[in-house]
């Protein structure tokens, strides 16, 4: 499938069918996930493949206690019913201090190649813009041992319906010549 | 050009060749980084885009200053011979909590967006890991008002040469299936 068009054509999908997800496409993704760079070639990486329906209720129940009150309007009740959940976490002692920035990168590159695999998911954290309580809930409902952290949550799933519309501000009104401030030309 | 072969091909590159890479290049990499998702899709990106060659002497400077003692194998002296480097800043008030989330999110689109369309990069953040003398320094620099903070700073040049050789781990090595500790079956 066309660079372009997965980067173009993806968009967060919060509602999937029932269809399975095969283990060979769960393996296909985290294969291109593996190619994402990371801090000093470190390779951080361990990704947590979740389809128990109880870990899963689990981790939409954790989401949505530690939702902020903005953000109600998006509960993570899907993270139950999607047929995956993949759990990104980074290895400290790989990490070389970012283990964070490591695991991000890795899952642009999942939220891209789901969309190319034809399934749908959503960038969600496994950790609270202040606090721990959540990324120490996930840690232990997951088992990782000390010196492994959650970072992302992403449910795979064949997409529920049409995406929402979504309207993408204008290149001009993101993009600074030099400075901040010094806007380029209109298109 | 194939998805697929975008995410293996893209290489960490610090090495760039004197070849310009025209506004209109770096115009569709931006183009292609605006459809990452963001939170809430508050899309709070703002894309610095540097050519000044004092600009980037500075920030190469900044960014050997307070580079990390084990990190100092790879200086970012390549930063001042780029032909472009693209800070990727966030807008507090859109970010949601999570400007550097969607920040790095940008960021692994426009890391392959590099590649799709012929050019190097590598992922440089604009930020310690701890403190705040890094990012500070950089936003001064940029001229950025209060409330906008840089996150990563990529370079884009074509590639002075061939990229280093990479060994990736055996996906085997990196997942586990429900939970830390159960290795997947080896392929």
């Amino acid at each position: 499938m066309d660079f372009d068009d997965v980067v173009r054509g993806r968009r967060s999908i919060r509602r999937f069918t029932d269809r399975p997800v095969p283990d060979e496409t769960v393996g296909q993704i985290l294969d291109l996930a593996r190619h994402a760079p990371s801090s000093m070639n470190g390779q951080p990486w361990c990704f947590v493949v979740v389809r128990s329906a109880e870990t899963k209720r689990r981790l939409a129940e954790l989401k949505n206690r530690f939702c902020p009150l903005e953000k109600r309007e998006y509960p993570a009740d899907f993270l139950a019913t999607a047929p995956v959940v993949i759990a990104v976490c980074a290895h400290r002692d790989r990490a070389h201090d970012r283990g964070r920035e490591s695991a991000l990168l890795a899952s642009a590159t999942i939220l891209l190649a789901a969309h190319r695999f034809g399934l749908g998911s959503v960038f969600l954290s496994a950790y609270e813009s202040k606090g721990d309580e959540l990324r120490t809930a996930i840690a232990g409902l997951l088992g990782l041992p000390d010196g492994v952290e959650p970072f992302t949550l992403l449910p795979l799933g064949h997409p529920g319906g049409p995406p929402v519309g979504k309207a993408l501000r204008p290149r001009s009104e993101l993009v600074h010549i030099e400075r901040y401030g010094r806007l380029p030309p209109e298109d």
